[in-house]
């Protein structure tokens, strides 16, 4: 069985995110993989299912994906990944990742898991929705407490 | 952050075991680890919940753990992993997973994921309840479709 070629690393800004990403890049290395580093902003628009999104909403998105940029420069420049490897996405967490996963042919998905309680309340959705919808292997690594 | 050092797979004798045995190991060779291999016999008491057990069903837990034993030690010496190396626990598997991982000092807990359809039906609470409870990283493996 070949090693990972293809990692996708979902960071969501909290303080754990760099170490995530450095765990992320070693286990890339180890692989001789590529390494993506993903952020979704999460689809405000959303909370008025059914409604048509205000144009106001939809604006909110793009000011929080503009930001959402700057930060994971930031997050990606300290780490050495380059700009081709950076993706801000809008929608709902998990599906972005996974989409984004095939769209990237990756064959390793890493996701922060923040401890039962964190886990459960911060990302349990996200990380069980990846873990179920993604079609291929996927890496909850524990950060933080 | 090093390497993983002792990494336990939790198989459920389902027709990807091996193939998810082969890649715990690779794994643990890439990371130069230690590698324990569990498999949990659900236990059957726990369906008598609120009830004293009856002995017979002690006696089937009993004989499903060693009909689990032999068949965990065919898996373990087609891939040349040691006696000492291979756990049967009764009891709930999560729960098992995450006991035995605690024990053993594991900081990798690999377990299969059948596919959508498959893991929600057939490992969905093992690999959530893994996922939530386990304190060190998690990797759930695709296999099968």
């Amino acid at each position: 069985m070949a090693n990972y070629r293809n990692v996708l690393v979902a960071v969501d800004f909290s303080e754990e995110s760099n170490a995530l990403v450095r765990k992320a890049l070693e286990i890339a290395a180890r692989n001789q993989a590529s390494l993506s580093l993903l952020h979704v902003v999460e689809y405000t628009s959303s909370m008025y299912a059914g409604d048509i999104p205000l144009p106001e909403d939809l604006n909110l998105d793009r000011d929080l994906a503009d930001q959402a940029t700057l930060k994971l420069k930031a997050l990606a420049e300290e780490n050495g990944i380059p700009d081709a490897a950076q993706f801000v996405e809008i929608g709902i967490p998990k599906r972005e990742i996974v989409r984004l996963a095939e769209e990237r042919a990756a064959d390793l998905i890493i996701v922060g898991s923040h401890g039962r309680h964190g886990l459960q309340l911060l990302l349990g959705s996200t990380a069980n929705g990846v873990l179920h919808q993604a079609k291929c292997d996927v890496l909850a690594v524990r950060v933080g407490s």
